[in-house]
Order: structure tokens, then sequence, then C-alpha cells
């Protein structure tokens, strides 16, 4: 049984920092790229053989130390009535702009509207056999905003800022909506074997200090205070947020995972000792050399050397064109300082 | 003779606080569109009486502090052999992706081969007749190879930072390139008449801290030291970096621009008193009502009371949607604090 993960995010004393790679399981893998040849993107998530399939394909390359569900963030929206296609980003059959849209959007249990996410969870679980943990995910609810208000992916997303200033109570409604459905929805995966869950808040970045309170922070509070009872450790990602690292520390999640903008130890000295931390390798790091690789991810190792909890992994999801072999440089860094954490963890 | 803005660049005293506004000229004015309905934006940018013309009608609608000169940050690349198409946004003819390319690179003279920016800012200072300063502007070397490499613009801007990673050598050698063209443009330009220059580096925050100084900040102080013998005040905005603030502040500018993420009274104390700061009202709180838009800017205002060297503007450039009643308010705010920085700075 592996269970480095999640005694990181505990921070708990490990033999080795734990590693996995956001969006792990996608294109950077010929394997991926063979497979959905013949298969769509939502075919793959809704279909748990190939969600499971899907899941499993970077651990058997790579020893890595945590496996995570092959979905999208957008796909629960499916159970507020909200119709989406993917090519390759996302689209909404109708952006969200009125209140009356909003008053509109449906409440229907996770359970029912995307059963096929719990079926993978509990499937991908049983293959898994406790060798890797298995983590669950949700977006969190601004950036599901942001998406929702524009109606599709868009630089700087200024739909859902224009809400914001223009009509903030409708954008406060919309996000209480988001909540209550990703509470369920995070509960339906934990409930499914999830033995611990991400929250991705990847457009927090577009909010000031003054509006990430009331728009994003809130809300992320609100989902953990509604799954804290099922006792798996969360993680909460937030994304080009170097202006809010204090405020997103008091989120309540086990983990605060950082993006690649601020050196993992500066963050560390920011948000004190009483959270562990994910990240940081910038995932265009991986377009060096294999030798460099191995030295900027071994820089990012010793900068949380001596801190209880560290999740290594790259400060954004793993891109497409990623080579293969920085890859297994970045595994083969981590598992060069086996021990060395250890050591330290149990000392401290 | 308005000199507000040219006294508040030196951090000297001033009677109110000025206000210009990144953009001011555009698609958010009606006369704007109105001309642009028989012209295109590369005509409007290479014709100097139109160039004048659309700069002109900000100032005959809101009593601004200071002119900028309406042209484009990668016009100047056609000194270097770039072609390029706006609609709207910029694509070049071919992404700059090689060592052979950058070598290939030419070196004109500004003066030759875009002397309609010259003419265009001659004519503009002529117009104004002194009643308000013309600013000129350039691009920043790292923020137009992250257009040059990628051709176009794009969230994220993936080209320039795998080239970072995977070839530094040449994309030093770019933006050293960029760094005699924008040195040799901004000469020109004060050559010409104008009475202060920005440098933006719109893209900047791509770049991680140990990232920030030699690929993007080592040039804009190369820049910096090959105009000072001018004499004009130097603005340089970096947009998107929280992150950097400290190193930014660092460049020989007289002034920092800070976009809207943090606080500018944050970033006034983190990057200490010895440059005027610029900024920061975010564009999308012009969607507010007025009276909204009234408390938003004076909100700045007052973070920046007993600062000597205050240039109020947004902290981005305004958007198309805006609607003209906010400018108004926005305006009428900076107006209401006449005489209060004035008694401030006189004291300090």
């Amino acid at each position: 049984m592996n269970d480095r993960f999640l005694r990181a995010c505990r921070r708990q004393p490990v033999d080795r920092t734990p590693l996995w790679i956001m969006r792990q399981a996608g294109r950077y893998l010929p394997e991926y790229r063979a497979l959905r040849k013949d298969v769509d993107f939502l075919t793959v998530c809704k279909t748990p053989e190939l969600a499971v399939e899907v899941s499993l394909q970077p651990l058997r390359r790579f020893p890595l130390d945590a496996s995570i569900i092959f979905s999208d963030i957008l796909l629960p929206l499916e159970a507020l009535g909200c119709r989406m296609t993917f090519n390759p980003g996302p689209k909404l059959a109708e952006p969200i702009r009125t209140r009356a849209q909003v008053d509109a959007l449906d409440a229907r249990p996770a359970a029912e509207v995307v059963p096929y996410v719990a079926e993978a969870v509990s499937m991908l679980r049983r293959e898994l056999d406790g060798k890797t943990p298995v983590i669950g995910f949700c977006g969190a609810p601004f950036t599901l905003a942001a998406y929702l208000v524009q109606g599709e992916g868009k630089e700087g997303f200024g739909a859902v800022k224009t809400m914001l200033y223009r009509e903030p109570g409708t954008l406060e409604r919309l996000l209480e909506t988001l909540t209550a459905a990703m509470t369920d929805y995070l509960r339906l995966q934990i409930g499914a074997g999830a033995q611990a869950v991400q929250i991705f808040d990847s457009w927090a970045g577009l909010l000031a200090p003054a509006q990430y309170e009331p728009f994003a922070l809130r809300w992320v509070r609100a989902i953990l205070a509604g799954v804290r009872d099922l006792g798996v450790p969360v993680i909460y990602f937030v994304n080009g947020a170097p202006h809010l690292l204090e405020a997103a520390a008091t989120s309540g999640a086990d983990v605060l995972g950082i993006c690649w903008r601020t050196p993992i130890d500066v963050a560390a000295a920011r948000v004190g000792p009483s959270l562990a931390l994910q990240g940081n390798l910038d995932p265009h790091a991986l377009f060096a050399d294999p030798t460099e690789v191995t030295r900027l991810a071994t820089d990012v190792l010793d900068r949380m050397t001596g801190r209880a909890g560290h999740i290594m992994n790259l400060g954004h999801g793993i891109l497409p064109e990623t080579p293969i072999p920085s890859v297994e440089a970045l595994v083969a860094a981590v598992h060069a300082h086996t021990g060395r954490d250890a050591a330290v963890a149990a000392q401290s």
C-alpha cells in the first residue's frame, strides 16, 4: 500500500516526497492519443471502462504516487441543465448571463446526472487495489462561473468580471448554486471511493484581493465545510494567484496547490506551516533537456526540504506536447530524493 | 500648460492627481468606431492625420492630463522585417521559432521603416500646443518576443516559454535584437516630440521571478539606459505581475505602472518611495453603475493620498464595451480630489 501521498496531505512523515502530475492522464501520452483516435473526449469521460483505462495509462509508465480520475471540471454542470461540447476547449450551448437564467438552473443530484463518474471512481479504486490512492476533483465555484458566464474558455474571462461589477447579486446566486452542486458532486466521488479530492480554482487569479473573499474563497470554504465529515484530505489549487496566497491558505483545505509563478519556498513562508503544499515545477520546464529538467525539479524539492507536507507536482497541468523523457527525468529526480525528506520530517 | 502629468512622473507637487487612460483612443468611443467604419486599423496607424485625429478624440470628450499617440506595440517590428495583419488581434505572417530566423531579422532604422509614427507624434505635439503632454510608447522586449514567437496573441504564450527552456540562447539573441530596435524607436518618438514614454510589458507576468531578470528586466534596463540622455520620464507598465513588483521597481524607470491585481497602496509599500506609481482601477470596474465607479475610483485615489507621484489610470487598457458615463464618473472622481494631494505633496 503506497500511502505517502495521503500521509503528505496530512503532513505526516513519509519515506520520500510523493509525486503526481496534474493532467497526468492525457494528450502527452501516445497511448492516450491512440485511444482518442476512435473515441471523442466526452465519450471517454462518460464510459467508466474508458475513463478508468485512461486514468491508469500514466501509472503503467511512471511510478506515480496518486491516480486522478479522468474527467473535466465542467461535466457535473450537466446536473444544472447546462449542455456543452468540447473541441478541444469547452463550449456551452448557452452562456449564463441573466438573473432569470441563473434562477432557472436545475439542482439535480449528481448521482442521477453523472452516475458514470461515481462508477469510474469505484472501478478505478478496485483496479488499483490499494496500490495507489485515487483523487476525485471538481472546479471551484468562481472558476466554473467564469466558464458558464463566458460560455467558453477565453483569456481574461471578461463576462464574469462584467457580471461581478454590474450584477454582483446575480453572480452570488450563481456561486451559491454551484457550491451546492459541487458539494454534492464531491460527496458522490468520495462515497464512491475517492481517497482525496482536489478543488481546481483555475481562474480565481482574475480577482483582486478584495473580491477574492466574497466571490471565490467564501464558496470554497462552504464546499470544504460540506465534505469535512467524510474525512478525506482536500487539496485547493489556485492558479495565477500570487496576490492571493495568504487568503487562499485560509480555505480550510489540507493542502494548497501553488502555481509556478511563486517559488514554493516563498509561498511556504507566506502561508505558514499549518497546511501541506503541492507543486510547483513550471509545465514548460519539461521542454528543457532531461539534465535541465532534473536540475529544475531538484531545485523545487530542495526548496521544500525540512517542511512536513510536500506533494511534488507541476505548477499547472502537463502540456500536450511534453516529451516523455522529461517526465521520466522528473520521476527520477523525485526518487533520487528518497529518504532525505523522511529523515527531516521525522526530526520535525 | 497642463504639466501635472509630467510633474507627477517626477514626483513633484501637483495641484491634483493627473489622469490618463490606457487605450483612451479606441473602440469604446463612438467617434472612433465611426472613423473605423471606412478605414482599417493599420491605415489609421500609418496615416499621421488619422492617428492624430484618433489620439485627439478622447481629449475632446474628457479633460485628460496626457495624450498618447495611437499606434500598436507590434508596428515597429516591421523594421525587423516582420509582416503582420490585425483582425482585430495581431497575426504575424510567420512565427519566429528558430535561431536562423532570429539571426535573419533586419535591423533597419525606425525612422526609415515607420516614419509615420514620428510624423504623427510631431503633428500631435503641434496640435496640442502645450495644452496636454504627448506620450510615446513601445512594447518591452519579452512581450514583443511573446508575440513574435507565438505568431499571434494567445493565452499563456506557450511558444516563447518553450523557447525559453529549450533554446534560451536563441531567445536571448531575439531579446537583444528587440532591445536595440525599441531603443531606436523610442529615441525616434522622443526626437519627434514625445514628452514621456511608456514601455508596455504586457506579458512579463508569464515569467517566474528567477526568469524575469534575465529574460525581461535586463532588456528593459538596457532600453532605459539607451534613452536616459534624452531626459524624458519613462513609465514601465508590467501586467499580471504581482509576483514581480519588487524586481520591476528596479528597472530604472521613473514610474511603475501597476495592474489591477495588487491594491496600489500595497504595491507602494512593496516598491518603496523612490518612484512614482501609475494605476490601477480595474478596467471591468467601469461596468458598474456610475455611483459605484465613483466609489471605486475614489478608493484608488485615497490609497495614494500622501504619496508624492501618483498618476491615476486603469490597471490595464480600457475595454471596447465600456460605457461613456463610467469614464465621465472616473474623470469627475479625480477632479473631486483636486487640491488634496497637492496639499499633502507640498508637506512631504
